[in-house]
């Protein structure tokens, strides 16, 4: 399984505190779930792993969400492919930040993703085809509602901590409000409140590539052994442009030129389309299209304080957790503003937050970095969890 | 012919003070113009327009130069279409601030352009069918190469101004550099002196969408009665997400929803997705997909400093012009700190530079808009311009 939306800057793999060999998991949930938008699902799978152990107390577990192309493959690798490393290695492990020797570490595929849980892939009972289009649509809500099934399989009564960047900062923050009993501190990184109109109409534009793909069938390609590749690979050059800061993608590439001169063609003349056209590329050839568009419209939608008049504060009320809420300055997808809504609201209900702005030039992706100032931070947030 | 790229925000004409009904014309250049690429252009037209009436000194010359979507349409109606307003009308016209009883005004659509000047939908001489893909790659400075050959044409040795805003501010930089003796002013609006590496990423995302278009067919979409609508209307959404600012989209749209609720659906949720939707589908219908690529690429092209090792200050050192630079604080295509790297490297060469840096909320349309303390600004530098 591919791992985050930008691995391929993350470097500095540490074999030595590696988790090491990691296994997949499955669990099987046969009681109908109710969805956000009235829709039923029949019963579904959800595909983990788990990394550490779970103590007597059931007191150290910690649930990693994952942002729009992430997985359940969290940390270390699979004993058949030694080069998958899990999206977040960087900071889970013994002795790593999120210390693996303290915590029991739980990741998880969401429902209506592409690497295991139940999905538009998986086989409809109903029909005996394919989901594909008819797979319904999940929200944030949904996600941690599976979740918390996933947590009844476990006996984990209580996480000691929900953490998550992005897509699955807004989870953590989620877990705090649909179940404020069951999560002790809830870690918000790279994350907003709720989409803004440009965040939505970046998201729509990807969508639109997709849906308007010749192969995407109405959404029902995998029935015709189709796959919408062209689509697929220009939503994710999209992304790419938003995860990098300009700067960022000025450091990296510049105007540097592919062959050393102008070509006059539409081939490449400039690195970075190259860059832009292999990450778009690779990404069409393991991600499901389906898949990719839930995912976005469950960002979309996501907006705890749509029920209470836009009063972010007064949603936030419920909220029980602790907060370790962080921001990078040259995120533009999710600026430092967005998280300072949350730390507002949530210092309104004097709740107990920890904010931190970090100085990364690597854009909204920097939450997946091993930036030292931001791991030194996230290891002494964590470390004071008691267990 | 259309307007420019976000007319829906000018709404304040002013039938009072405009050119009234004006005439598109042609002018034929049978002399082959090699291009900067090094491909030959056996002869070629361009439609232009003007507005008001050249002096006996023939001293009151301006030249409007369009960016990507713009024309030589620039200010008042045609006949028999009413509705049809230049897409600057809101600055040029009598008593407006470019005022066309002081000043003689041109348009002009630049070569490979769709609406009237020789461009991919012309005929192609040598094969007697449209061009398509076969027609080159044409550059800023081949652009104003064939707008000195208007020049020419007009017996304009010197212009008083010329004028651009976006890729039309690079047009005015140009003028200056090529022809340092032709020029007496430039006023380079939201511009920059090359594109960034996000800038160029954003090109090619659009380009991509056209390219992979299924009616695309290698850009030979016309011979085949086709047109590559699905990757020009994705090109466009894009386009329009960096016309705005992230704050103007927001109070434009917000999260306001189309039906007052989540639709769970990928129909329109929210107005952001209408409003790109109508813009996208709007522009597929009457935008050339080859203009839209050789156009993006002359965007990407355009470096002065390239042949002077990025010293942008060698590079300008050639230009004898005033200049007026103008950016706007919201506009994050083309940032303010793009303008005051022109500004720098002018002034190094103790060039005569007036800039502002216009607080307008509209991001990098803002150019287009009438903001009554940007239009002061540019009365005040025209009114100063001596004929």
């Amino acid at each position: 399984m591919p791992t985050g939306h930008f691995f391929n800057l993350r470097m500095h793999m540490s074999p030595e505190n590696s988790v090491g060999v990691v296994a997949e998991q499955r669990v099987r949930f046969n009681a109908p779930m109710t969805l956000k938008s009235g829709a039923q699902l029949p019963g579904f799978e959800l595909a983990f792993e788990t990394y550490g152990t779970l103590n007597a107390a059931r007191s150290n577990a910690v649930l990693v969400c994952h942002a729009l192309s992430g997985g359940h493959h969290v940390a270390g690798v699979y004993a058949d492919q030694p080069q998958n490393v899990g999206w977040w290695d960087n900071l889970i492990g013994p002795g790593k930040a999120l210390d693996t020797n303290k915590f029991f570490v739980v990741g998880v595929n969401n429902l209506g993703g592409c690497y295991g849980s139940t999905g538009p892939l998986s086989i409809n009972p109903q029909t005996g085809k394919r989901y594909g289009a008819d797979f319904p649509m999940v929200t944030v809500e949904d996600w941690v509602a599976a979740q918390a099934r996933l947590a009844d399989h476990l006996s984990i009564d209580t996480w000691a901590a929900v953490i998550g960047g992005s897509l699955g900062g807004m989870q953590a923050l989620e877990w705090s409000l649909q179940f404020p009993d069951r999560i002790r501190h809830a870690l918000v990184i790279a994350s907003a409140p709720k989409l803004s109109a440009q965040n939505i109409a970046f998201n729509e534009v990807a969508r639109q590539a997709i849906i308007s793909d010749p192969d995407f069938r109405g959404g029902h390609y995998a029935e015709h052994g189709l796959v919408p590749s062209n689509g697929l690979r220009l939503a994710r050059m999209i992304g790419h442009i938003t995860y990098l800061s300009d700067d960022q993608m000025g450091e990296k590439f510049g105007r540097q030129l592919r062959h050393g001169e102008h070509r006059y063609s539409y081939d490449v003349d400039f690195e970075v389309e190259s860059y832009l056209r292999y990450q778009g590329d690779k990404f069409a050839r393991f991600f499901d299209a389906n898949t990719y568009l839930i995912t976005t419209k469950a960002l979309d939608y996501f907006d705890p304080a749509y029920d209470y008049d836009d009063d972010l504060a007064a949603a936030l009320a419920r909220a029980k957790a602790n907060f370790f809420v962080a921001s990078f300055t040259t995120d533009w997808r999710f600026a430092p503003a967005r998280s300072r809504e949350i730390v507002f609201a949530l210092l309104h209900n004097r709740r107990r937050v920890a904010y931190a702005e970090i100085d990364c030039a690597a854009g909204h992706d920097s939450f997946l970095l091993d930036d030292d100032h931001y791991h030194a931070l996230l290891r002494a947030y964590l470390e004071n969890i008691s267990i």
